[in-house]
């Protein structure tokens, strides 16, 4: 009708491919990767793909294929059976094809492939009679049906199972491999009264029709729960749809000499470089991912199909290096050919990750600005895991494949729902499996650790285990586990739901009961990477720490000072908050002040030693930020308890408590409103900060205070402050006869406070934005209470992410432009940084850094990601501009 | 040293001053109408202003003088002295002096007056002989001690009337007047005992030292605790300070033919075109303010003293003719001479400022534009005050003064104190005391009305009353106040702490009881001034209506629609809150559906009713907004009675109370967060609106629904929303075979929403700001939380005003700059408004002018308000343009 039709399918074979390896929005990693590898030279069985846009049109059309699009797949399917030289259908000898999902990001099991697609009771029998093996011809029908009917009849794969297991018994074999030809074809059968009987309608026999469906699952499984869900865990957009590849079948299942493989070109575990994969014979690939049945090493292949390991190991080599990266393929081996189904980025662990790009750079292959970017940082939390003690005994009671390295120690569980459950009630949690499926997605996000008793390096489990980051052992034959009853056997012992258990995802051992864990020791690559990153970045990267020893290990993992030091949980501990409850029951300022000259000598105690440990680095410390009845116990029997403790009569506790109450305490009395209505509390941290660094200044400890007011609204709030911090400091200075540097500024965490910035920057020489805070009230959004609406709002795709782990950058991310274009308006070289959580997230670091801030602080834990990813909005801000054609450099 | 020397004291005399009526900043209102008087050929005794600078640097140097000032003051006094022909201190006669205060803004009874400095022991002498009346000199020099002792060395001034009140039954007299000088030289010697024996000090008797003080204690009187109040509850700034005029004394106490009084060019009451005042003879001007004697009317002045009543006529004339305003005029009459002591603006009720404004215009002495500029928008409240309803049977008791019109009812309360705590609490107060003083303010503020036994119609109860729109009855001598036992007589009745009583305020009757209050007539004058407001002013005024009988009082005010209908009112009423609280228990979707269903025909009532009331004006209807658990009691007790009575077991009532449990409410799971978790509840809303709408329309009503949805912080709720709402809307049309024209809209209350309005307006056919929860979420302030620190921060200077009442433009209102821009860049025919309480304050309806937006919702009883608040916005916009050299005319 006038409207330019768009194509919708690309084909490759024969050397030669219509799409090429850039193509991934478009064909799908699959997709691009065959034509690639068409182009190449490589030998890929011949087939076509259908884009993602069709995908997205069929779901915006409502199930319905774009005008043409079915057409056009008819005609690349008469040039596919042209390239074979077989028809589709044809029950002299049909070509069957594979229908394969593939979107523009990997995700290992979520999207569903069905192979030998074209089989029906006749296409079956000229299959049988061509390739002179009826065995094989029926196995690819019963993985037909199965597949067929559980991807795309919506059929439980277990019903097929159980058949086959029911004929294995029958028949006293004990593998898929020893039923013979007969046994398959009755087993058929009984399939397809099952489909009848499952679905009430028969199995469709018209292989066009067969196609179509297929292509139709394809596209609807972008929109699976499981898929959504592993998007929503990765962050992935949820409009890019996913290609389908159409491809002609070449075989692993005809036999010994066929086979079929999965493999990556250097180690994902370690990222050592040598070649590693696993093989099964006589098997389709399905079989290798499931994790059925266990493979073996990819290198034993050279002495069953030694021509077909040599050109495995040249492709491998060949591939690589075109891709400079770590790939990930798969291949078939039809009767001692070697055909190769797919090639993409191969996951990896974190340190492989590391190893591979230094390494790579130490290649020639890539460079170092390459290299920083090859690692994602959300990655590193894996090299920062911690790992068992040493020097605790620890009691093995099985062990498996070293799926994900790490170690975790958790209640074991059984189900995902379970996992889920325990873990939101803050219990650290272990899934037992026997195997996983995309299904556990969300308990294995739960999890501690992964522990499955079937499948192998690929198989699911450890995929996604790996890819999450989790400690994982799989194909832990040694154990037995029940599910249902949910206890697993180790030996002749039970392990039960609740009890405690611990994985080391890098020995795969299986450990009984609750052990220590330390942080694990940083590699030499890991080190040069990260030397690497500091060349690169900008950004300041401090920790949010609030004792001497995070402080410590802030230093270690690289921090460059310390951007939150919270006051207030120095005053949680037993001894020190009697004296903070004795001030809160205090009825005079005189008796706040007593109360508080006891806790001056601790205050100042701990700044001594934060000082010390951050010894000429800045150190930030809020002052008093909760309301007071955080300190109060709540429930009448806490209370009574404290009545005795403290000889304060009940009621008079009560009172108290009730006097305190609030109905929103998020915007109610605390921040720097305790600090003024109730001026001695601030002065008394003020004297100890001052005291600490006066003793430190004496003996040449290069100390750097920078005090920070929390919940300010108002400049005239921090102007109140600062006069009093600056009269307390010079008192405490004159007395010690030293002088110390040191600011006053403030947190920016409320809307006002940004939008008045530049009221609030002529008392602050330093904004820091507490982002946890300024997102609950520019989003109107208690973190405690969006528990009841929030994972429903980040389901239906009315928040992309959840505003507390990634910043909302057209809500919060606004305030802060506003809050740093005024601030620096008025005072030009205001100092600016983040310390809410947000700190530690890389794409919000990404966005501290693009606005110019001047750091971002985060856990020490993850001062090692915000460094990286501070480098990589870096390298990618430079990449930018030159791309817009150099003009100029951001300093 | 070099510095450039101010001029802190101006002169005024013999028909020449250095200042004149505009220099009120610099003058205070008193000394610039001495000033002006005194330029006008008026017979004002000469004297001196000190300037509110002089007053504010005092301050500033913590209570010291500037530098020159005190120089400047006695050179100043030096040509006093001249031009009186009387030495200060001159015991042969010596000239005395009063000091006053004046501030910018005229603040009655604040303020503190000494008359009569210069007296001591010797001067006393001189004026007994010289005036040849001994006891007016030593009634002059009591009421120095008195006056002196109390305002300027801080003792109590019922101790010196303790006294006097022996001395009269001593010598069995029962007024002032009766006591001969004998009897109060007498009293002047108790009086100097008295002054030693509080103070530990002699009363001052050089001069100077007295005039000093009294300068001083002027001046610090503008920092004392009830100046402050008095200027909080105005909205006054603290840093203006007040000027000290030094008037020589002219006397009203040198016999029957002298005099004080105080008078209105018109009746300050009503409004009335007749001079209006009250005087006493033989008096000096603190007894007619302070209602110790009962004045008698100033036209009875031409009996006694005929040349100073016409020269009083006269003047009036000359002085309202020459300020075309109504003036409230001080005045002295020494032996038959008049002198003029003050004139300013005439302080008077709304209803007076209303006729005196129009009026003028019909007498051409102003135009419209200045009539609409000239009443104050906030005292349009006392216009729409309920009167008695004139068929309740009512008791009268008793009956006063009216002073100030308007009924009202309440418990009697005797204290301050029990009025403002009484208040608090919710109940409505009627403050009765014998007089009212300064310290009385906070608790007037909190009454319902005022009630005295003493004072005339300028009384500081009947001042500061009309001040403050407060019905108040002056003046009852018919009653006995016995304050400290809590209780007043009327006749042989007994009416105590707590009884309820009635005042009307227009008549002058106190009222035993509870009665039944209506709403005012408007006056014709009220309805001319009205039709000119709504000429000048371009801002829309709607009202917040949540039931028919308020849509219909709104339309009466001029509201031009409905700007926000909360939708929850509806479901308070108990036969609705049942279905409300079967739908919340409800575990499904259907539950909840039949539970809605029930709710259905009654929501549709409401619409019905409502858009009938409002026929052919828009009317803004926002669905549920509060959270669920608002709907659900919360005791143990209550939780109880619900279970007997909804036959619903106690535990799972329970359950769901805890189970909704929110740490912060107000930041939590309600607004439009409950209309997408539970999308039936609003499907019910919407329905019932279109389903009457369609009724209506059928009939040819014509209604404008415009649908609103509370607490949208991203555009993809509203986009959610709005499909829905034209679904439902749809299908409602379609099956009643009618169309209605609406529009779908978003409240915007949360910061994210105004910081993300292009996104938001994609969907929203307007904006209407909810400043309520936008200033809790923008300032991180819970309203229900903050009086722990807000009345502090605003005594302290932190906060200017409460943003609650009056907007927080730096910013809520950048917020609101920042939605509009936005929005509109988007939209550009967004209709913008706002429906928070702020709506109907007149401060924040001139920002709302200002900034484009299209209209104000504010209650309908300040519909008026609103209305002019506009007009006046508009008309200072036009001025100011016109200032700025009347570039381009704002449409």
């Amino acid at each position: 009708m006038g409207k330019k039709v768009e194509k919708y399918v690309y084909f490759f074979g024969k050397g030669k491919a219509e799409g090429k390896g850039n193509d991934k929005d478009l064909l799908g990693g699959k997709g691009a990767g065959l034509a690639e590898m068409t182009n190449l030279g490589i030998r890929v069985p011949p087939g076509f793909t259908i884009t993602t846009h069709a995908c997205v049109e069929y779901v915006g059309l409502g199930k319905k294929f774009p005008e043409g699009m079915w057409e056009e797949t008819l005609r690349h399917l008469a040039k596919l059976e042209k390239a074979m030289g077989k028809k589709f259908g044809d029950p002299a000898g049909p070509l069957l094809v594979s229908v394969r999902s593939g979107a523009r990001v990997s995700m290992p099991g979520m999207m569903d492939s069905v192979l030998n697609v074209g089989l029906n009771d006749g296409t079956v029998q000229g299959l049988a009679v061509r390739s002179g093996n009826p065995r094989f011809a029926y196995d690819a029908y019963r993985r037909f049906i199965t597949m067929f009917g559980s991807v795309v009849m919506g059929m439980e794969r277990h019903d097929f199972e159980e058949l086959l297991d029911e004929k294995k018994n029958e028949l006293g074999v004990s593998l898929d491999t020893d039923l013979d030809g007969d046994a398959l074809k009755g087993l058929v059968a009984k399939y397809k009264d099952l489909v009848r009987q499952r679905t009430g309608k028969s199995f469709p026999m018209d292989p066009l029709e067969q196609l179509r469906m297929s292509i139709e699952a394809v596209f609807e499984s972008w929109d699976a729960p499981r898929a959504v869900t592993y998007r929503k865990i990765h962050g992935l957009p949820h409009n890019m749809g996913t290609a389908a590849s159409v491809v002609a079948m070449v075989f692993g299942n005809m036999g010994e000499t066929s086979g079929t493989g999965v493999a990556f070109t250097r180690d994902p575990s370690t990222g050592e470089r040598r070649f590693f994969g696993e093989c099964l014979m006589n098997a389709q690939g399905e079989d290798v991912v499931a994790g059925i049945r266990t493979p073996f090493p990819v290198l034993e292949l050279e002495a069953k199909v030694p021509q077909a390991y040599r050109d495995l190991m040249d492709i491998y080599q060949k591939l690589e290096l075109h891709y400079r990266e770590m790939l990930d393929i798969e291949f078939t081996i039809e009767e001692g050919i070697l055909y190769m189904l797919q090639t993409r980025t191969g996951k990896r662990t974190a340190n492989a990750a590391v190893r591979i790009a230094v390494e790579m750079v130490d290649e020639g292959l890539i460079d170092r600005e390459t290299a920083v970017m090859r690692v994602a940082p959300e990655q590193l939390d894996q090299i920062l895991h911690p790992v068992i003690d040493p020097r605790s005994r620890i009691q093995v009671v099985a062990k498996g494949l070293p799926a994900s390295p790490g170690a975790a120690v958790g209640r074991a569980v059984f189900t995902a729902e379970e996992a889920e459950r325990l873990s939101r009630e803050g219990e650290r949690v272990v899934l037992v499996r026997a195997e996983t499926s995309p299904e556990d997605i969300g308990g294995m996000h739960a999890a501690q650790g992964i522990l499955t008793s079937r499948g192998g390096m690929t198989s699911h489990a450890a995929v996604v285990a790996r890819g999450m980051g989790k400690p994982c052992v799989v194909g832990c034959s040694e154990i037995q586990v029940r599910e249902k009853d949910r206890y697993f056997k180790a030996g002749d012992r039970a392990i039960r739901e609740g009890d405690n258990i611990a994985l080391n995802g890098s020995t795969g051992e299986v450990i009984l009961g609750d052990v220590a864990l330390i942080q694990p020791e940083m590699s030499a690559q890991f080190r040069t990477l990260m030397t690497w990153v500091d060349e690169f970045r900008r950004l300041r990267v401090r920790a949010n720490a609030d004792t001497p020893r995070d402080a410590q290990a802030a230093r270690e993992f690289g921090a460059e000072g310390i951007g939150l030091c919270r006051t207030e949980h120095m005053f949680f501990e037993p001894e020190r908050v009697k004296a903070v409850r004795e001030m809160i029951l205090a009825d005079s300022t005189e008796g706040r002040k007593s109360a508080l000259a006891k806790l001056l000598p601790m205050q100042r105690k701990d700044f001594l030693e934060i000082f010390k440990a951050m010894e000429g680095l800045p150190v930030t410390i809020r002052l008093l930020d909760p309301p007071l009845h955080e300190f109060l116990p709540h429930t009448d029997k806490e209370i009574e308890e404290l009545s005795d403790e403290m000889g304060v009569p009940f009621d008079k506790l009560q009172a108290k408590n009730k006097s305190l109450f609030e109905f929103n305490p998020m915007l109610g009395h605390r921040g720097c409103r305790l600090g003024i209505t109730y001026p001695e509390i601030y002065e008394m941290q003020v004297q100890a900060i001052f005291e600490a660094a006066c003793e430190l200044a004496k003996i040449k400890v290069h100390v750097l205070p920078e005090i920070m007011m929390p919940l300010v609204g108002y400049a005239t709030e921090l102007d109140f402050l600062k006069d009093r911090v600056d009269r307390v400091a010079g008192e405490v200075m004159a007395a010690h006869g030293v002088h110390v540097n040191y600011t006053v500024g403030t947190m920016i965490e409320l809307p006002r406070a940004a939008l008045a910035a530049d009221q609030v920057a002529r008392s602050a020489q330093f904004f820091s934005f507490g982002t946890n805070d300024l997102t609950q009230t520019a989003l109107g959004l208690s973190r405690d209470d969006a528990g009841r609406f929030l994972p429903f709002y980040v389901e239906k795709g009315i928040l992309p992410v959840d505003p507390f782990v990634t910043l909302d950058v057209d809500g919060v991310g606004e305030l802060i432009r506003i809050g740093i274009a005024k601030g620096r308006g008025f005072r030009p070289d205001l100092k600016v940084g983040i310390c809410g959580e947000h700190g530690g997230d890389p794409a919000s670091v990404g966005f501290c850094h693009g606005i110019g801030m001047d750091y971002v602080s985060c856990s020490p834990f993850r001062v090692p990601i915000a460094r990286l990813s501070a480098a990589q909005a870096a390298i990618r801000g430079k990449r930018e501009e030159a791309a817009k054609g150099g003009k100029g450099k951001r300093k």
